[in-house]
C-alpha cells in the first residue's frame, strides 16, 4: 500500500493557489517596530515603496507568471493578525521587554490589512509599487519580497522530476547542515536567521530556522520571522532599517536639516525602545559622514549594526570611534547582517573575538543558497538583489547612499546633493551579491 | 517514486516512545479554572485521586502494556507549560473577559510538573492513584485518562493491515460527518465538544474538532480542550466539576456543615468567577435535595449543568425549580453534558427548544464512536466508563452520590451516611454507558 491521503491529493490539486504567505506575521520583527514609531510619529506621510531589481541581467517579469504574482498579491490582501497572534504579539516579550507594543497601537494592527498595489511590466521588469500612508504600505516590503523569490523558485523547480527534486532538497539540507557543522566550532556565536525577504520558500525557510534551533543550540540566538519566532518559542529580532532615515531625509526643508536627520531618527527611536533596541544603522547616507558630525549620546548606544561596509573596516572604523568617544568596545556590540556566509562570520567572528561582542544576522545564504544544489547548473534558482524601497515621500525624492555605491538607490541630480551634503568619505565600491 | 520521508520514518522508528499527552494545555479548561479557586483556597489541602473502571468486564491491564503506560506517564510528568502557552493563557479572553486567569496564579504556574504516580495491578485492573496537595495532584485526572485510553486504542488496533487501518478511520469520519449532517439541521444549536478524557486518540479529536469547525460553523462553540482551542483560534469551554463539592463534603465537621457545602462550593466559585462562568453542577448529592435546600441566590446564576439525570427529566426539574424562583428560564442556560449522542441531542433540542438556552457539550460519543469500524468486532475499540475521581481528603473518604445510583462513588458506609443527610429523592437508575 502506497500512503496517498486521496482527500489532501485532491483538495491540493483542485486548490486555487498555493499560498505563499500565509500570515501577517510572517514579516521581519523590525517592519512592527518601525511600524509602532511610524504610527506614533508619522502615520498619515504619504509615501511609495518600489520594488528594485539590482540583478537586472534577470528578466523577473519573463521568469514568473504574473497572473499568479497577482493571486498571491490579493492573497496577502485578505490577511489579518489572527486572535492567537495578537495575543502573542500582546504577551510576548521581546528583547526582555514586556508590552513593547502599546495597547492602542495593536488595537489599530488588529484591524489592519495590506492596501492596494500597482503592477506593471516594462522591459521584463515588474514594476510593482505600493502607495498610500507610511504606515499602511510600509508592510508590504517583506511579504511581496518573498513572493516574488518563491515564485521564482517554483518556477525554477518546474521541469524537475520526483527523484530530481528530492535530491535538490537534499543537497541544500547536506549544505546547510555542513555550515552548522562550522559554526559549532565558534564558542559563544550569537547568530540569527534574517533571512525572510529572500528565502528560497516559506517551508525552506522554516526548516533552516528549526535546523539552527537543533544544531546550534544556544549559539542560535533567534529569527527576524515573527510567526516563525512565535511558532518555535525563539525570539523575535531586529530593530530597525534605512527607510526611517529615508522618509525623514526626503521631507528636511533644507541641508541643514538634511545633516540631521540620522540623528533625528535615533531620537524618535529612543521614545519608543530602549537597552538592545538601541542599534545605530549608520550607513543610509554613509558611515564616515555619520560618526564624523554624530552627537556624544550616540555613542551610549548600544551597538552598531554596519551593513554596507566590508565587516572587518566597517567594524573597525565603528570600534575606532567608540574609542575615541572614550567608551569601551567591550560594552558594546556589532550586528553584522550583510551578504554573509560561513567564510565571513568565522573571519568577523576571529577578528573581533574579546574585542566587542558581536552578533550575526544571516540572511540569503541560510535560506537561499541552492547553488550546485540542481541537477544541471540552473541560475533560476539563485537568489538575486531585489529590495524594495521607499522611492517617493509626498512628492519627494528618497535617496539612500549606503557605503558601497552599488546600494545607492535614487534620481541621480537628488544622489549628487545627498553627496554634496554628507560627503563620499569611506565609500567603497563592493559587487553587490544578494 | 513512493513517497517515504526516510529521516522521519527512522527517526519514528528509533523513538523511545510516541507521547500520547504532549502538552499540559492537552486537559479540560474546567480542570484550569478550578485549579486557580484551589491554589487561592486549598492549596495545602492533601488529597488522593484514584482510577476507576466502571466497566468491571473489561480488564484493562491485560488489554495494554503496563510499561508502556509508566513511559507514557512518565513522559507525562516530564512536561512543563512553554512560552507560547503561558502567553496565550495570560493574554486570551476566556468567556468574553480578559485576565481570567491572576498573574500569581500564573508564576505558580509556570513552574508546574504533574507529580508522582502510584500504580499497582490487581485483578486485571489497574490500581492508579495520585496522592498528595490537591493543587499539585487535580491536574493529572485528564492526561492519566487519555494516556489509558489511547493505549487501548493503540492495543485494540495492532493486528491490523494497513487497508484496515484505513477503512477503520475512513468509516469512523463517515460516521461523524453523518452526525454533522444531522446536526446542521438545527438551527441556532451551540454545541462544544468535551471529549478529551475519553477520545480514542488526541490526533483522532484533533481530527474530530476541526471537523466540527468546519462542518458547524457557528454552531460549533469550542472545545473544553485547551491546546485544541488555542491551535484552532476557538473558545475554551467548561466551568467546574463534582470534585469541588466532594473534597468539601469529605471536610465538613457534621451533618449540617455537609448539608451545607454544595452551597459553599458557589460561593467559593463566586469569589473568581462571573457572567457565563457561573454554572451549577447540582447533581454530586442529587439534584432533587440540591434545589430542595438551595438558598435563593443560586436562581440568579446562569445556568445548570445537568449531569447525571436523563436530559429531559432533569431539565424540566430545573426549568419548573426557576420559575418557583419567579425566574424566566428564558433566560437561563442549560448545559448538557451527560452521554450524548446525536439522538439525545435532537430530542432535547426539540423538546426545550424556546423554553430556555441550551448548550451541549458532546464527549465520548464524538472522539470515541468507532463502533461498526473495524473489520470484525472488537470491542476492546469500544469505549469504557474509565473516571479518576478524588476518592481521599486527609484521609476521610470522598463521595460522590449522582443521580444515577450506577454512578456512586465512594465507602459504602459513608454513601448510606450521605444519602440519610441529602436523601435520594430523585435517583433514577440508568445504565452507565460512559
Amino acid at each position: 500500500m502506497t500512503t496517498t491521503d486521496l482527500a489532501k491529493r485532491v483538495y491540493d490539486h483542485t486548490w486555487k493557489l498555493d499560498p505563499i504567505v500565509r500570515s501577517l506575521l510572517d514579516t521581519d520583527f523590525y517592519k512592527l517596530l518601525m511600524l509602532q514609531m511610524i504610527w506614533g510619529l508619522y502615520r498619515d506621510q504619504q509615501v511609495t515603496f518600489s520594488l528594485v531589481n539590482r540583478t537586472t541581467s534577470v528578466r523577473v517579469a519573463e521568469e514568473i507568471d504574473v497572473a499568479e504574482l497577482r493571486d498571491q498579491l490579493d492573497h496577502a490582501r485578505s490577511l489579518t493578525v489572527s486572535k492567537k497572534e495578537m495575543i502573542w504579539l500582546a504577551g510576548n516579550s521581546f528583547y526582555g521587554r514586556a508590552h513593547i507594543f502599546e495597547p492602542s497601537f495593536l488595537s489599530w494592527l488588529a484591524d489592519y490589512s495590506l492596501p492596494d498595489y500597482d503592477l506593471a511590466i516594462r522591459d521584463g521588469q515588474l514594476e510593482l509599487s505600493f502607495s498610500g500612508s507610511w504606515v499602511d504600505v510600509t508592510l508590504w516590503e517583506i511579504p511581496a519580497l518573498a513572493i516574488i523569490n518563491e515564485l521564482r523558485s517554483r518556477a525554477a523547480l518546474k521541469g524537475l522530476g520526483r527523484f530530481q527534486l528530492d535530491v535538490v532538497y537534499a543537497r541544500a539540507k547536506a549544505k546547510l547542515w555542513s555550515k552548522v557543522e562550522r559554526l559549532r566550532n565558534l564558542p559563544d556565536l550569537r547568530i540569527s536567521d534574517f533571512g525572510t525577504r529572500r528565502r528560497h520558500s516559506f517551508l525552506w525557510q522554516r526548516w533552516c530556522v528549526e535546523a539552527l534551533k537543533e544544531g546550534l543550540g544556544d549559539s542560535f540566538s533567534g529569527t527576524s520571522n515573527v510567526l516563525l519566532a512565535m511558532d518555535n518559542d525563539l525570539e523575535a529580532l531586529g530593530t530597525n532599517a534605512h527607510e526611517l532615515p529615508m522618509v525623514l531625509a526626503a521631507l528636511a526643508r533644507d541641508d541643514a536639516a538634511l545633516r540631521r536627520t540620522p540623528y533625528q531618527v535615533l531620537a524618535d527611536w529612543r521614545k519608543y525602545y530602549g537597552g538592545n533596541l538601541l542599534i545605530v544603522l549608520p550607513d543610509t547616507f554613509g558611515t564616515a559622514p555619520f560618526l564624523r558630525d554624530a552627537p556624544d549620546w550616540v555613542a551610549d548606544w548600544t551597538g552598531f549594526r554596519p551593513d554596507s561596509a566590508p565587516p572587518i573596516a566597517g567594524g573597525e572604523a565603528v570600534i575606532a570611534w567608540w574609542r575615541a568617544r572614550g567608551r569601551d568596545p567591550r560594552d558594546k556590540l556589532l550586528v553584522f547582517s550583510d551578504a554573509l556566509d560561513v567564510d565571513t562570520i568565522e573571519k568577523a567572528y576571529h577578528h573581533f573575538h574579546g574585542r566587542v561582542r558581536m552578533s550575526f544576522g544571516w540572511g540569503t545564504n541560510l535560506t537561499n543558497d541552492f547553488a550546485g544544489c540542481a541537477p544541471t547548473p540552473n541560475g533560476n534558482l539563485k537568489a538575486i538583489s531585489l529590495v524594495c524601497k521607499v522611492t517617493d515621500v509626498g512628492g519627494r525624492p528618497a535617496v539612500k547612499l549606503s557605503d558601497n555605491p552599488g546600494k545607492a538607490l535614487g534620481r541621480p541630480e537628488e544622489v549628487a546633493r545627498y553627496l554634496r551634503v554628507f560627503g563620499s568619505a569611506g565609500h567603497v565600491a563592493q559587487p553587490v551579491l544578494v
